[in-house]
């Protein structure tokens, strides 16, 4: 039985193996000084509408997040996120360690709301001595959030004025962005994000590559000397081309969205059979994530297959599905028929 | 009229200023490395009923947990403090800055409860993925805390059980541990807190030195090299001796219990004064600060001589009032005719 | 023409890509938790005859130093490494955004010597302040070195040796062991390094694989909870599969080996054909990289083939070759061919 | 006897004290937000003759060197320094604890010369990998220097030409440029030094105070936000108003000037009796410090009141002497005469 605990379980989409093994005994320069480095940049500033980009393909998303924000900010600065962040909750203190403090606020949705952010930014700069607090700086998001939801343009323009206001940078983490691009209820694209972000990464690992997020940064002053900081993080692959070869894979013809269009469906799928079988859902997520809420026994069943995420009271736990690009529909439906089972 | 914001308004104790000026033309070694920090450290043992303790000067409370906190914790390693704690509130990201998280837990006393530390390490350790979150490893208290609470022997006995049961270190700062010591509700010693904490301050600056806070490390690994990591982080006085000088008039002679039980009788002057005329208090501190809770208005007029805390409600305010060594019954007195009069 | 500017310019070597291709499609946990890491790590600990040390499989060489030198490291401690260290000239200052200082000693074969590693020890306990400057606490070498050269078994008994008497960490940078470890010269095996070192590394990168390094801890303090200093520095794969998939694939029926002494014959044919010629060294080196000192134009000749290293002085440039294991005696014959052109 | 071992073993100057005393009971808000740092702030600005700086009152020059360069640089960035000064070797590493490195440069006189920070910078510019190495972006030299040279006025105008080619700050540890503005030699004003550096401090612990140091920060870029620095760093002294008080009055009556050519004009006195006792020194020191080159066991025999500053040969010692504000004639003779006794 096929696990759904991930969407980073398999390797890569056969056409992105595919081009690794056809460029394999190629000789290149290192550290992302390659033709196929310069072609995956070349099309991200295509997709993103905008030339003066800067685009860094780099391994991970907890290496992205640190290299991102110890470029962006001075000591005395902190980060703005939701307390169900990826740099709050998943990166072992990987922002401490760079020396910031990362401010959280509660969610019920795992995003961030506008006036959460001016309602801080008030109250640090009316403190009596605001120099003895951390300066909020830059804003942490996730597209699609770690728990599913996404954010509309909407809600992107609201954020933007808001950081604006307040003399923020606004970030994006896009681990899953290939999900919430591709939600139904989805209306931004690339070149919006690109547009109303200081920076966000593509997020390769969870859509498909062997590994790989490809950050682009639209804000000069952080891109400024910013592969000084990937290297001083260790966050510069000495045989660079394979980044430049699986972006340049996964973005040409459309892989990319297709993968994200076919995972969400699968995720579709499932939703469904749940709403039939009454069964609930922590949160209603357009995307790939799938939070199902099930009595503890049955949860206890699935244990192998499904990710335990937490209890929602005595007698009920919430498991994750998370669909990755290697799912078929074959798979899913046997899932929804363990479903069935374990629930009846 | 004398202003009650805080009690690090005025200089020295007059006792310790004489003591500056007789030793001020005497040629001694820098860095601490003198006969009166010696002397200092004597007395501060034998207060502690402890030879083997680490004794170390330094200037103010933000370097002394700053060093502390760095010299104890691995990268990955962080601190449990209530959410009003010092390190949280007032130092400008300075643990962050040393690439360590503060976990912070709501209180509504600025008293951590050992349950709540178990929860935490329970949470922690039983994680999917502990490796991917920070690991708690000091425990963080203040007593007195910054809203005026104390933590008595029984309590203290707890937290050191809850610590060690979990591998966790316990600390605590001592900025206005004059003032819970020589509280009516207290039952610690120095030697007390030096056996049940691994390391602990003697705040001087908020108890009538010019400046200084004698921090006991009883916690030998902790201890080791601790002179580098001070003088690493600006925090060793090249003139060490005035540090000295001052700890051996502030603990000589009984002058800081003096100076912590006269401050918490003014307090308790104001305090009975605050419920015969049934004005209420924010929490009921047993020690030198107090939390008054007033009509906004009667806030405004109090503003130059108490600190504006917070809002309440719409229409009340806490405001603190936090008597120094300086503060003498007649001027207690003066406070409590304005207040009286403008809460008329 | 092939280039033999590093040994990092191709993909992996057929057999690991291989197994790469053959795992593709399973499912497997994230983060190293998969059974081609534990396989690794069971080869590893045999070949290093010792069931009692840490394997940890990591990315890159800047990331595996930086990760194990935070890891070792209090904030007060230095790292003594030759001038011509990677972590040196080529990190970015990754040792010291850590935290720690990288202190230098000059050498003229990219070896440390005993001596100066105990000079060293002696001048900071003898200063006159020794707390008022970096302890020097992890000694770093590169074997083989930067510049090629190789440390031999009676070098590093005797840097063992030097080690504990000062109490020093012994840390063995192994980007190129496989091409020190199959020297002519070499009288080492993994089990003597894993037994002389607290913790070294057996470099993939440049041996054949994609990436990744393999971190072997014999120090259990240095050792524990390790993994959440990887995740906390961004160097723990999401699929970490493929790290364990290629280093089984290396490690298993000598292959890390053979790719040693093949490139090292091929560099021994280049150094042959040098010496024939009339060609000198920069430094006699027994290891796949080779220093030849030729005419400033002939240098500018061969910049596409080879790296331009240094001016030796005002006529005369030093070049470096460094043959992978893609390279063939054909390749390496065509190189001689040019050589003789451009310098007759 | 006296001892001449450092500058900073006394109290401080009596008028300096006077203030202190004065003062001791006013009652003043806390961090530096007081008349007196309002005050002393407005005086540097007058003799700086220029209304715009930043002025910031620190305790020690260790934390008023860590707290600026982490104000200036971004995590890449390193300092450019001469081997001999005090962030290199006596502040156990407080940069690198900030993330940065020291790039050190050989001097003979502890002067640093502009063609070897343009040396430094040619070779990073044109690098193979220029991302790979520490970018050089702030110079620190010291005035006095650390073994009592001077900067002139065309030195300091010439370093600040190749800093602007480079894009490099300037920065000036001021611990002792009391001595050095005051020396027969200088040519420099404070307004002079104000308009050419970025940044520096006007050192008081060395010139007569308790303690303090009074940095001037003429960039407004690293100006910015400074105090949140200061803060985080443990660098902000709760009663703030001591630091006010103290350069108050040091720098009022041209009292700082006046101690400066007092222990100058003593040093002088030494150093005339060496020539003609045919003592020679290690350098030839225009301000307070001589470092005197004497047989071994001279040295032995004044170790209680010079500092044994390092061996020059198998036979001979450099011993320095280090003149304070409170060394009178009558010890400067004293010593004289000590001195001829142990070299007959």
């Amino acid at each position: 039985m096929r696990s759904f605990k991930s969407d980073y379980m398999e390797g890569a989409h056969p056409k992105v193996l595919e081009a690794l093994i056809n460029t394999n005994y190629e000789q290149s320069n290192g550290y992302g000084y390659d033709v196929y480095c310069d072609k995956a940049a070349g099309i991200i500033k295509k997709l993103c509408n905008n030339e003066n980009i800067g685009v860094h393909l780099l391994v991970g998303g907890t290496q992205t997040n640190l290299c991102l924000i110890a470029a962006a900010l001075r000591p005395h600065q902190g980060v703005i996120s939701p307390a169900t962040g990826h740099i709050q909750v998943h990166e072992a203190g990987a922002i401490e360690a760079a020396g910031h403090r990362v401010i959280t606020v509660e969610t019920s949705d795992g995003k961030i709301k506008p006036e959460q952010i001016s309602s801080l930014c008030d109250e640090h700069k009316s403190g009596r001595n605001r120099e003895h607090t951390v300066q909020p700086k830059l804003v942490y998001i996730s597209n699609s959030t770690e728990i599913g939801s996404i954010y509309n343009k909407k809600e992107l323009l609201e954020l933007r004025r808001i950081c604006d206001e307040n003399g923020l940078y606004l970030y994006m983490d896009g681990a899953r962005l290939a999900y919430a691009l591709t939600s139904d209820e989805n209306d931004l694209t690339l070149a919006d994000i690109a547009a109303l972000c200081d920076a966000f990464y593509i997020g390769g690992t969870k859509a498909g590559l062997l590994f790989g997020e490809a950050l682009v940064i639209s804000n000069n002053i952080i891109n400024q000397d910013f592969r000084y900081i990937m290297k001083q993080r260790g966050a510069m692959l000495a045989k660079g081309r394979l980044l430049g070869v699986q972006f340049e894979a996964l973005l040409s013809n459309g892989l990319y969205f297709e993968i994200g269009k076919r995972a969400n469906a699968m995720a579709k799928r499932i939703k469904n059979a749940c709403i039939e079988n009454n069964i609930p859902f922590l949160i209603d997520s357009p995307t790939n994530q799938q939070f199902l809420v099930v009595p503890n026994n049955t949860a206890e069943k699935l244990k192998d297959i499904c990710e335990i995420w937490k209890k929602t009271d005595e007698n009920h736990t919430a498991v994750r599905l998370c669909i990755s690009w290697a799912a078929d529909e074959k798979a899913v439906d046997e899932f929804i028929g363990i479903l069935k089972d374990v629930s009846a």
